[in-house]
């Protein structure tokens, strides 16, 4: 069964396709000095771009990770991916306080979505 | 291919099925005041539940992911999960200790699994 | 669907395959005593090992999550990483620091692969 892979670095692929389910890297913001409700944003407007590239949408999320720097933004970020997240399909969901790849990285998301 | 959705709130569906696999919000404990053998029991009743309304059961996790808030916890959640998994069944497994989402959660559990 | 299991201990499969997808548990080195990029390679070994098991290799990994103790040994993992992922064929990828279920293993790695 073939395997499209999209973003190609040395490191990762940003997309990887394969029987129709979508798997992302973890997205994190582009700018890192923002605060949490902005780097959230910037992280989903991240993850629709990925998921336009494979001919999916946030409506097909199956499952999403989300890793912050700090638990205490918890709240703040909720606000922001409810805003976002659409009401009548969304994903199964986990949550956990994780130090990230780079200081200043507030939070990071995974998500699997079906084509 | 249908995307099926369970458990649906603003933040995220507890139970998503797609293509025969099915995918389960980080499972926590009911009351959060209990001990590690106690809260990672009640996790795991919950992942029964969750399971059984998607038709399937624990004999057929794929994979499972487990986050500890303190890592010392890890051979008494591993008594309860030892006693609990399908000993012919087990699935693959990944455990790693992280502040979770809210203080008192000692453990949460995310799980894949065939319908 | 069938779902194949291998490496069952009372815990876990170290590798379980359902629908031409496989789901390897989280690797660990062997050698805790190690540096990380000795470590990272042990656990790439243990990667190809499982993988071939399954009848898989790493030019078919779909997504992988690094959680490693000390998130600056990033740069090192990373230069290990990289000599040895497909470069043609890298996977999907997170990376968290996290406190890992024993002393001294500086970095587990799980993936999830096409057959």
């Amino acid at each position: 069964m073939t395997i499209l892979r999209q973003g190609i670095s040395s490191r990762m692929s940003q997309v990887v396709e394969h029987n129709g389910v979508i798997y992302l890297s973890g997205q994190v913001p582009i700018d890192w000095s923002l605060p949490i409700k902005e780097q959230t944003k910037e992280v989903l407007d991240n993850i629709d771009q990925q998921l336009a590239l494979a001919g999916s949408n946030k409506s097909r999320i199956l499952s999403a990770t989300i890793w912050l720097d700090d638990v205490r933004d918890f709240d703040q970020m909720n606000e922001v991916w409810e805003a976002w997240v659409d009401p009548e399909n969304p994903p199964a969901r986990a949550t956990c306080e994780a130090r990230l790849a780079a200081p200043g990285v507030r939070v990071e998301i995974t998500v699997t979505a079906a084509k």
